[in-house]
């Protein structure tokens, strides 16, 4: 998982693209990236690095990425990978210059790579962007042409992603033919924003206007003139975790917000639910709202279970194996009032591996609980 | 409002007082410090500086604070103050090697100050714990009597105070003689730590003794011989903030834990309350479980009216004037399908000043919300 | 101008790698990086970043960088690059994994890019070194033959290059066929080193073994195999300015100190020069050296006319115009006793744009010398 | 070994004071620090930290030192301090506001901090501008009198002192009676600036005016009146080590210029001087100029025997024992064209320990020097 955002403006487009990081850090907190393109000197200009949205600009920095166009990056952290090189966007500098950034997971990657090496074609990185940036350079430096060239990706890769990219001074996205990941686009003024979420869109005053369709392409150019084409189209298929999990509840996702989706998921949940319990907690924070309408449905008090640490973030501890589950304690740590002598029911959200939740049960059987 | 805390240990104490600096993070956020005393090179080590704990101390500068016995502080912000030179704990180098810092308030700060400079003791700082230090090290100096010269401090200073202190290789707690602000200890094997929430015990592994009483002073040597005197019998008179606002929700006051004493309040709020409502939403975070309960008494639905934006620190804005109101949209997000066309009924836990109160109403108004 | 270096090594290679660095940073201050190849997890690790080699790397991001083989690189400031995307080494991650870095400037950049473009090969930024990595690794990739894929870079590349690369666990390094930029091989007991200037292998503890010839490759392998091979053949351009300006006075460059070439420029100098003068100064600080000969040469006193204040670096002066001369007068600071009614000659070494002449002119002016 | 620097303005004083400690870094690299009064709001300002000062302070934190008035210190590295504690300005916020930072050495410091323990002032730092700072504000609170607190100060401490403070929006300074640090005056249009060197004044284009006195004060009110008093009248006697080592060449001392000074040590030292050698070379940077001096008057060539590497600060060193002796090594490299099979005469300007000098000597062994 990971945020996207595009902005074209009348004015430098930074301080609104930094913003909406801020708004869709929730989506990845690795790495993160700012492209803009400065019409003035026709430069590509780009910050990126490991770290938080915060950590990473400066606000000196900022003020170096000029232009009326550019897009942002927010990554999730993804195992084994080189983080330096890895960090999006991703740019070219040969003839058009084009920076892109994407949210997904190319199911072809690999073999993707290897046709595009036999062709001559290698990439810097482990990063699916990359090939899908080269394919869509090199048709575009052929044809000259924005939806043909996004046409050559459809025709090429395979997964989920939702792309922006900056193609000099316009501002290009598109989204798999499923519509796996969720792109949304909003207006203000002269001003156009694509991004990950409607989140970013209120918090940044601009109004929603549509979703970008599963299998279209959207293309903004420097004098606002907005031209879109649906380039292919197949069975939907969004991403059931965006819902469960990934966005901020206060997002709309297809007319609905996140929230009630998360609601609904409760109540389901309570319908399938025979057992007799004392108690509802969630895991903080995001199964708070299924698990709010869990109780609600089933009678049975809400309680939170857990005060989860804030500010316990990239935290080293001093020695090895004793602190070790320090950490855990610190970052969770129980309520015993609303635990103990008492059959709890706990709500999560997302089942990983299951370590998190033998940890989880074991710091409630401490807190002496009766059942769970 | 602050944090404090002190451990006294048989190996170095830094690890787990920046772990426990963590824990009380929410206590204040505006800067923060640590002490410790290294018996083998008879020094008193110290670093502080305003920040976040995790953005001030580096692996490295921590490994410098060796030594068995030490104390740690977050500051809360207050407005006008020289936040470098105000930055606790504060130190000592004549005679004894003292290092201190508290929580709370001095009532008398001015007249002590200038009583004081009468006496030809002049302060550093505009920060109430340096005449506290003070008063007591100059009456330690005088008769090498911890507990006299904490009595010399209670007939001295007015307000709320919850003292830790480094003497040397031994710690020092106090508290003042109402107890305004909380103070805790607790134990794991030989250790002992005082702090400002039993929080801190739990994620540290400490289990929780006792509160420090009301005019109580504990003091712990080098071979962690306790001894504890109470000095001062006052009434009773605990902050009622702790319970609202300030302490996180899982720590224990008064054998209660936060959590339900809000729960408490909510339900209380409930039989006063007899308007008609659609929904009832809290002001995130810590007005959350008054709102629960209070909702549950009304047999009106909890929802969240508000996404909070935890990734929004000390943000910069690029712009001015327009960029000002984001900043408040960028922090608290409205969830429209939990609003529009309600009667909403909003718990919120501190108004301070009303203009944070009127810029949710202004929210919630935006949201189309019938009646609020 | 820049710095590279490569070591290879049967152990951890970043520590050396750095310090190496360290000595080659006069050679560049813009940015630096590193590149490991780690066969455990047969990773290519990499870490570049703007700025000096001290304030890039952090103990903590150093000991990331695993692996027995590795090149850094420094960069000399370059205008109107984009500085973030343009850092080396330059990295690849298709079928091979390769990173490269350069010493140098590629005469036919733009027609290579161009040239590279319509074969479906773009590239990512403005920095020359990353069409010879594409080069090589495209042969690379299809001949798997080292010396083969050197020669068509050879090919196809015109300019000035000393580049170093890892391609996986091997150490590759090569040099334009005119030896324009300088490189030298070192060894210590099994270990290689090949880097900029003989400076780095004195303080690293490697003996000099021989200079890499224009025109010659040269691979070692992971078992400390050395393959070498002159691919062309050329006449010898060496730089002039690494014998008067860029090296450090300490390197070997053909058998022959920097330091006896500047005494001997001195001295030739000397020669040319029929003007009578008081004393003699020398911009510093490359320029002493030559000056100091020339002086004795003449048998006029050699004497310091200006101190150059070597902690300005970077410096924001806080207003604009008035202090803007200022920052000169903070570099350069003239002795006035040296210079007050005296006839000087001035020896510098280096004269790009004749701003910098102008303004020691006015300098000495103000300071009252008699004749320049 | 410190520098200080106090400048009264008609505007915002801070950017001369950072630019003047960038000047006088050379006087020490352990942690700097700047106070600033800020009439508007009756504060006083400071930030201070260990590190250099290019580090400690960035543009945004320089704007919030507001003031027409302020004083800067940069530190020499002191074995056993806490230099967290220790760094100066030292501040005073009881009654009148007081910053104080100095240059020097108290010889009656222990006994001054034990005389001022039994009056009831205990110190926090191990820092001796502290007590400096007590005595004076403790009679300044008594008597209202610039002059005769400095009396007070006279009477009490012993040793070497020049002093800057801030007392409120007047600019004080004052110099031991013995006259054992430097300090100077000087001026430009309505503003004055008090030193420890003339290279600061020259730099920052004020002209300079004279020498502060030995025993003498000199206090400049807001309205920049002038009042000076001569308290104390002594022996003179200057530290040699400021001509030798400590001042920068461009210096003028006494109406000399330090780098004549040391041209004449240079020249007599060769006439003590009876061997036969065949080359002289200066450890470098400061012994430089004895050395052509002495090269000169023995007209013997003079040569750099060494490569000083400027990019080494506080390098980390990732291997123990083995990288030990690379630092030495990274730091000086030899010339050995200008050493080998020669009869060398090192000058060197400071023998603390012996150490250095026998490392240099090991080096130049290595380097195949026949005679040392």
């Amino acid at each position: 998982m990971c945020g996207v955002i595009g902005i074209i403006n009348t004015k430098d487009v930074v301080g609104d693209i930094y913003l909406g990081l801020l708004c869709l850090q929730h989506r990845g907190q690795d790495s993160a990236g700012i492209s803009t393109f400065d019409a003035s000197t026709n430069q590509l200009l780009t910050k990126k690095a490991p770290g938080l949205v915060q950590e990473i600009f400066s606000c000196e920095q900022l003020k170096k990425l000029k232009g009326n166009v550019g897009i942002g990056h927010t990554r999730y952290p993804t195992v084994g990978s080189d983080v330096e090189t890895d960090t999006q966007p991703f740019v070219m500098n040969s003839g058009k210059k084009i920076a892109m950034g994407h949210n997904g997971n190319l199911t072809n990657y690999y073999e993707l790579k290897e046709k595009l090496r036999l062709q001559g074609v290698l990439l810097d990185s482990t990063c699916d962007v990359e090939p899908v940036l080269h394919i869509f350079a090199n048709e575009f430096e052929r044809t000259h042409n924005i939806f043909s060239s996004v046409n050559k990706v459809y025709q090429n890769i395979a997964g989920s992603y939702s792309v922006v990219a900056l193609v000099e001074d316009g501002l290009l996205a598109f989204r798999d033919p499923k519509g796996i990941r969720p792109l949304v686009m909003g207006r203000k003024k002269d001003s156009y924003i694509i991004c990950s979420e409607t989140a970013a869109l209120d918090s940044l005053g601009y109004s929603f206007m549509r979703e970008v369709l599963p299998g279209e392409a959207i293309f903004i150019d420097k004098d606002f003139h907005v031209s879109s084409k649906i380039l292919r189209h197949d069975s939907c298929a969004h991403c059931m975790f965006e819902w469960v999990y990934f966005s901020r509840a206060d997002s709309v996702i297809e007319k609905r917000t996140v929230y009630n989706a998360r609601l609904e998921l409760g109540k389901r949940l309570a319908k399938r639910f025979d057992k007799e319990v004392d108690v509802i907690i969630p895991v903080p924070d995001s199964a708070r709202t299924a698990a709010i309408a869990f109780a609600e449905e089933l009678r049975v008090p809400y309680r939170e279970g857990f005060i989860k640490n804030r500010y316990i973030g990239r935290t080293f501890i001093m020695d090895s194996q004793e602190k070790r589950d320090n950490l855990i304690n610190l970052k969770l740590n129980p309520v015993s009032s609303t635990l103990r002598d008492l059959r709890v029911a706990v709500v999560d959200d997302s089942i990983v591996r299951s370590t998190t939740s033998q940890r989880i049960v074991k710091i409630l059987k401490a807190a002496k609980a009766k059942e769970i």
